[in-house]
């Protein structure tokens, strides 16, 4: 069981469900797998999938392989639903080093009709198909989940677990939406987006269904989420680090979208409290700016350095680190998915991208 | 088995879930329920679900009521999902007589917050919203079904045509999507349009799912489908005749949606076929013009009769409405459910609304 493993026997999952798919397109359909294979084929952590199959691997790896890897692969196609989406609602124009889906489906719609499509026409349909092929991904997973036949007391623990999971996920994609554009210094919903957003989704879930299949008791689960809350809130914490000093040559998005966005990190919310009155106004006027400049966003980084609310996510995430090696260490779990998840913390709280 | 006692059996279905739903959001999550709640309480036909217990009773409703309901329930639930998105795509302003969710969650997302939120901004969260909340929707359409309790041996044979059904559905909007705003006279394409997102979706895809469910053999869900396809081709017609020349009172959306759009019907496809080339230019110039005027709009109507389009389609409707009606006199079904699909025939070739 090492990483690099796991990682290839997901990625041949994902290749060869989406080839089906394609050449199974007839009588005029669009090939719908083409801009989802793409997508896929731009890379990403896989963190979902391989922590569903650490954590299969964690409760003793019971059932068909071939389950296992389905329900890890059905997982990064539902991710890529979610991150399609949140692409069209952010409208983001880059993720993975590369156009956005909806980005990429208006520029080949524009040009498929030489040109007489206007430019708001085009940029309309891309949100639309992306939409559309979102969606795809979303009904796909759900497919590939099954397509590794899992039995029927699988089932019976997965489905419920994973039905948890994707309502979770969306209410957390509405809570960061509604926060979205009027960051305040209120830490507390800042932390319950991390909850919902990034610690469960990410991070327990996966870990729970991968433990799931395998037929973990209750108080493996609960060992498993005494890691992936602290870690989850690491990644996350990292990832707003990120999303604000980030080299975006590294991170593969631009570094302005999380401050014109204005989202309501704990990062910002933590500079907001610890603000001057007259700092604070600043930070109101530059953060959630869609026309934020680069010697704005330059300032807002120096405010968010200046009134110590960088260093404090830093001390905040070597704290969750901490946390969630110390739960590691008490959970005796084997030692090769002991070993792998204390490899994801390390990466989750010390990455560059 | 008569209509309204099924319909009744989805209602309290539907209505029980989404009470259930409401009642458990809990540390400051927001109640997504409640849109869906507004949204499928504001009616509907509840052709889906009608059609997947119609044959359910077709194949001799072997097997527990609480999952035929439940798996009815949840083709509504889906239904949502796709309307909802769809008016997203459409920027449609109406649905059963009322604001569409991304209008509602705009309305009430710039009052909530005394408006300080600007127009646009306000505009562009309730999209975002309301694709979270369709979302939604298709997450809660499985956890329906699951609901339901079925069996092992029932999964194998629903869970694959669901699969069908979804990706059919969603393939046939990308095809409408595409083709929308440029009509031509290619009836081709605007028949593709119609066997995907009506024919199959609306009529076979729900009673082949009803008849699988209680244990329906191949023969029988062919003569389903010699009865479904020309059936859901009547509804199509009728409804892009409604969507031409309907009473908005009563289809409960503005009759100027389809024309501003410039949907690829085939009722636009004859009407370019039969057109003189100043006709044709007329036409085109007007369809799919957003700011299309009635006065406008009424020149369409004209040219869509006087080019003898829409009696064409009527003509249409008439051979598809004997062609299911002969269909299922061939059918052999047992007399409710034939009785019951013969009334929802004629209507679907005569509705109003």
């Amino acid at each position: 069981m090492d990483l690099a493993g796991l990682r290839e026997a997901v990625e041949d999952v994902l290749a060869g469900f989406l080839a089906g798919k394609a050449s199974s397109t007839e009588d005029g359909l669009p090939d719908l797998a083409a801009p989802l294979r793409r997508f896929v084929a731009a890379g990403g952590k896989r963190l979902r999938p391989l922590l569903a199959l650490i954590g299969w691997h964690a409760a003793g790896a019971h059932g068909s392989a071939r389950a296992a890897w389905h329900l890890a692969a059905s997982l990064e196609m539902f991710h890529a639903f979610a991150l399609i989406h949140d692409d069209v609602m952010d409208r983001s124009e880059m993720r993975r080093g590369q156009p956005t889906v909806h980005r990429a489906l208006a520029s080949s719609h524009h040009q498929s009709r030489r040109g007489d499509v206007p430019p708001a026409a085009a940029e309309w349909f891309g949100q639309a198909a992306a939409i559309l092929v979102g969606d795809l991904a979303l009904v796909w997973s759900d497919e590939i989940l099954h397509a590794g036949r899992p039995s029927a007391r699988q089932l019976t623990v997965v489905l419920p677990l994973l039905q948890t999971m994707r309502t979770e996920i969306v209410q957390g994609q509405y809570l960061d939406l509604y926060t979205t554009g009027c960051p305040t210094p209120d830490t507390a919903t800042a932390w319950r987006v991390i909850r919902y957003k990034t610690a469960k989704y990410t991070v327990e879930r996966p870990l729970h269904l991968g433990a799931a299949l395998a037929g973990a008791d209750r108080r493996l689960l609960q060992r498993l989420s005494a890691y992936a809350i602290p870690a989850g809130e690491a990644f996350q914490l990292r990832d707003d680090l990120l999303g604000a000093f980030g080299d975006p040559a590294v991170i593969g998005k631009p570094a302005l979208d999380d401050l014109r966005a204005g989202k309501h990190t704990v990062l910002a919310a933590l500079a907001l409290q610890r603000a001057t009155p007259a700092q604070a106004r600043e930070l109101r006027r530059l953060l959630g700016d869609p026309e934020l400049s680069a010697a704005h966003a330059a300032t807002v980084r120096e405010l968010f350095t200046s009134t110590g609310a960088r260093a404090v996510v830093e001390e905040l995430i070597a704290e969750r680190h901490r946390g969630a090696v110390d739960a590691l260490d008490d959970s005796g779990l084997p030692s090769a998915p002991h070993r792998a998840l204390r490899e994801l913390a390390d990466a989750a709280a010390q990455r560059l991208a």
